[in-house]
C-alpha cells in the first residue's frame, strides 16, 4: 500500500472479538474498530486495519469483546437515590406508604440531577450508553445527561394530577414544549412525550400527545398493560382494555414504545406487530412487582421489537443491563415453555439494537456498523467467571457481570476507562448519594 | 476490666454490618466476630471486642457487611469446564447431542479436578463456602474441595447404566461405600446418595439407596420433578408420580435433598412439610432449560426447608449465588403473585441457613452463631451500585455483585484475600481451561 492511502482516524479500537449485531449473530475475531468524528469508519481484521490507518490513539483489548454500548429502553434515574427504600410489598402499599410520600418530599432540581450523575456513573460501570428515561423535570435531566457526554431519550411528562413540575394539564404540555424546542437538534439528546400511563392519563391528554407527538415527529413512551388489575380497572372505567383505549386515539402506531405489557391477547400481540409498536420487556421489575410476565418470545416471533429496560432502581434496584438480558433471555423461555425463546444472540439484539429502534435511534446507535456512532462497551473475558470461552455471545449473556466492562465510548469519547467514568468524581457521588440517605431516612423511618 | 480477663482470639473481624441470619432479620452495626480453631466464639459491638479479646489477627472493614458463606445447595461442578458449550436447546437435544457426547469423551479425574479447582476459585470469589456436589468420581471431588479447604457434601452417584466411573450396580454402591467410608470423619467433607433422578433409577436401586442412607446417616441428593415430561413418563411407567413412587419406597423423609421440584400438587408440597423433605430451588437452570416454576413461596409457607442452588455451569451458566438469590426472591413473587413473598431476609436466609440444613451442615455453618463453624463471606458496600445504602439486607440480595465479595474465610482460614482466592494460581486456571476449550472444541465443533 503506497503511504500516500494511509487514512487517519482518532481512534483504533482492536479486540480479541467484535460483536456487531448487525448482521446478525457474527462474531468478529481479532478485528478492528476505527473511528473519526464520534463514528465509526471501519471495521476490520487488525492488520488490515493497522496498514490502513494511521489512527491518534489505538486501544488494544486482545482478550475482550467490543459490543454496541447497552440501550436501557425503561428507566426513572432519578430514583437510583431511592434504591432499596422499600421493597416486597404490595405495589399499592410500595407506592401510597414509601414512593409517593418520599418523592413528594425531595422531588426538584437537585434531586434529578444527583440521581442521574448516580445513575451515569452506574450505567457507564455497566456497559450502557444510552437510556430511555421517564421521570420529571425532564429540563435538569437532559442538562443532566449532556453534561455528561450520555446519549439519552427524555421524556416529557404527562400525568393527571399536579406534581412539582407542573401543576395543570397546560402547563404539562407548555413546559413538554419547550424542552422539546430546547434539544431539538441535539445530537445526544432528544424527548420523547411520557404520558405516564393508562390509569393516570385522560383521554383529553392522551389526544393532545397524539396530535403533537405526530406534529413535533417524536415517539411516546408509556407504561402499558404493566398489571392485570390496570386491564380490569380499564375495562370498569372505559369498558375497553387499554390497549383498545389507546387505539381508539389513534396512539397504537410506530411511535408507540410500550412499556411491561404483562396481560396481552393473541390479537393484542399481532396488532403491535402490524402497527410496528415498540415493546420494552422489563423481566426484573415484573417479576419483583409481582406484575405478571411478559410473553416477549411470543412478542418477537409475530414480528414486534423487543427492547429490554431496568425500569427504576425502586423496583429493581439496579441498572444493571448485563443482567437484564441474561434474565429477559432465561425468563423467556420458561414463559414460552420452549428452551430455544429468546437465544443469546436475540438477547444481545435486543438490549442494544432493540432498543435503538424502540426509542427512534436505531440510525444512530445499536449495532457496530461503519456510518454509527461510536457508542461502545469493552467487556474482558479473560476473567475465570467466563472461562473456558466456548462461545463469545453465550458468555455475553449467560455468564459475564457487569464488572467486566473496563471501557465506554460513547460517539467516539471515552467515557469509562479502567472501569472509572471519566469527569466524575466518584468518591463525591457515593459522599452525595450518603447525604440523601440521611435525608431520606429523616423523611422515612425504615 | 482487669488485663487477665483478656482472652486470646485467633482472628478478628471488624465490620460496618454483620448479618448473622439467625435470629432472624437482624443487622448489628459496627461488630465484630471474633473467631479462635476456626469456630466463631463472639460477636460483639466492636469497641467491646476490643477489650475483650487480644487477636492474632485483626481485620478491619468498616464500609462491608459480613454473612455467612453462601451454601450452593446443588451443582455439578466439574461440568464449569462446559459453561457455553450449548445453549438455547430443547432438553433432549441438548443432552443427547451436546452434554453426552462431550462428557463421554472427557469423564474422568483430569476433568472432574480442574473443572471443580476453576469452580472453586469462581465460588469463593463470589462468596460461597459450602457446596453440594452431584457428579461422577466423588473420589476426586472429595480430595479436591479438601485440598483447597473448601465444606462440601459430596454425592455418590448412583444410576441405571455404566459410566468412566462404575460399570454395574453393585460397583456404583461398592464405590460410594468406599468413598464414604474414607470421608466419613473429616472436618470438611461429608458425602450424599446422589441416584440421578427417578427416570434413570429402578426401584432396586432406590430401595437401597433408602437402606444405606439410613444405616449411614447421609442424605440422599436427587433431581425431583424438574419437568412436567418427567411426571408424565413416570405414570406411564409405575402408575405413580415420581414423588408418590419414592414415598413408596420410604424415600420421602428428612433425609431428602429434593432438587428442582418444578411439578407440585398442594398434597405433594404438604407431604414434603410433614415429612421434613428439604427443597433446593434453581430458579435460574429451571427458566434456561424452561423446565417450569418451583412455587417456592408456597413450599416456604408449608413450612419447608427452601435452600437455593445454582445447578451446573452447563445450563445456568455460573455458579453466583447473590444471583441466584436475587432471581429466587423475585421470581417466587411473580410465581405466587405476590410482592411479599420471599423478602429479602427470607431469600438470604434460603441461600446460607436454608443450604446448611438441606444437606445436614447446621449444626456447623449457615448462620453466624457463636459456636459455629467461622463460614464467612465479607462483601463491600461502598461501591455506587449498593449506595445509597437504606437498608442492608434489600442491597445485599437486590444490588449486590458478588464481585462485591472481598474476603471469604472457611473453619476461620482465609480463602479469599481482596478478591484473590488464597492457594490458587489464578493465571494457571485460566490457561487450564483454554486447554480443555480446545480439547473440546476438537470433540464438538461449535
Amino acid at each position: 500500500m503506497n503511504p500516500s492511502d494511509v487514512e487517519s482516524c482518532d481512534l483504533l479500537i482492536e479486540a480479541g472479538y467484535v460483536v456487531p449485531v448487525e448482521p446478525h449473530a457474527v462474531v468478529l475475531e481479532q478485528h478492528a474498530v476505527a473511528i473519526t468524528d464520534g463514528a465509526i469508519v471501519a471495521i476490520a481484521p487488525i492488520a488490515q486495519a493497522r496498514t490502513r490507518f494511521a489512527a491518534k490513539q489505538v486501544v488494544q483489548r486482545p482478550e475482550a469483546a467490543l459490543i454496541p454500548g447497552l440501550v436501557n429502553a425503561h428507566t426513572h434515574n432519578p430514583m437510583t437515590l431511592l434504591r432499596g427504600i422499600a421493597d416486597d410489598l404490595p405495589l399499592k402499599v410500595w407506592l401510597q406508604q414509601h414512593i409517593w410520600p418520599v418523592e413528594g418530599a425531595v422531588m426538584g432540581p437537585e434531586f434529578i440531577a444527583d440521581g442521574i450523575t448516580l445513575a451515569i456513573a452506574e450505567m457507564l460501570r455497566g456497559g450502557t450508553t444510552c437510556v430511555n428515561e421517564n421521570y420529571f423535570f425532564p429540563d435538569v435531566q437532559a442538562a443532566t445527561y449532556k453534561h455528561h457526554g450520555f446519549r439519552a431519550r427524555i421524556g416529557l411528562p404527562v400525568i393527571d394530577f399536579p406534581t412539582a413540575w407542573a401543576s395543570s394539564d397546560d402547563e404539562y404540555f407548555d413546559r413538554a414544549g419547550q424542552v422539546h424546542d430546547q434539544w431539538r437538534d441535539d445530537p445526544l439528546i432528544a424527548t420523547a412525550f411520557a404520558p405516564h400511563a393508562p390509569y393516570t392519563v385522560n383521554d383529553a391528554n392522551f389526544e393532545r400527545v397524539r396530535m403533537l407527538s405526530d406534529q413535533l415527529d417524536v415517539p411516546v413512551h408509556l407504561h402499558l398493560h404493566e398489571t392485570a388489575q390496570e386491564v380490569e380497572q380499564s375495562l370498569k372505567d372505559y369498558g375497553q382494555r387499554p390497549i383498545a383505549r389507546l387505539d381508539r386515539m389513534g396512539l397504537i402506531n410506530d411511535r408507540l414504545i410500550a412499556v411491561h405489557m404483562t396481560q396481552l391477547t393473541e390479537g393484542e400481540i399481532h396488532l403491535c406487530a402490524e402497527r410496528g409498536v415498540s415493546v420494552v420487556h422489563c423481566p426484573e421489575s415484573n417479576l419483583k412487582l409481582a406484575s405478571g410476565f411478559c410473553p416477549a418470545c411470543a412478542l418477537a416471533r409475530a414480528g414486534v421489537n423487543l427492547a429490554i429496560g431496568t425500569d427504576g432502581c425502586a423496583s429493581n434496584n439496579d441498572l444493571d443491563m448485563f443482567g437484564e438480558t441474561r434474565t429477559a433471555a432465561i425468563l423467556s423461555k420458561a414463559v414460552a415453555q420452549d428452551a430455544v425463546a429468546l437465544d443469546a444472540f436475540a438477547a444481545l439484539r435486543a438490549a442494544t439494537l432493540g432498543g435503538a429502534r424502540a426509542i427512534g435511534f436505531d440510525h444512530l446507535v445499536g449495532t457496530l456498523e461503519v456510518g454509527k456512532q461510536a457508542d461502545i462497551a469493552c467487556v474482558d473475558l479473560s476473567a475465570l467467571e467466563t472461562q473456558p470461552l466456548h462461545h463469545v455471545v453465550s458468555q455475553l449473556v449467560y455468564a459475564t457481570g457487569r464488572h467486566q466492562v473496563t471501557d465506554v465510548w460513547i460517539a467516539g469519547r471515552e467515557r469509562l476507562v479502567d472501569r472509572q467514568p471519566v469527569g466524575i468524581d466518584m468518591a463525591g457521588v457515593v459522599a452525595n448519594a450518603r447525604q440523601w440517605r440521611q435525608r431520606i431516612a429523616g423523611l422515612h423511618p425504615a
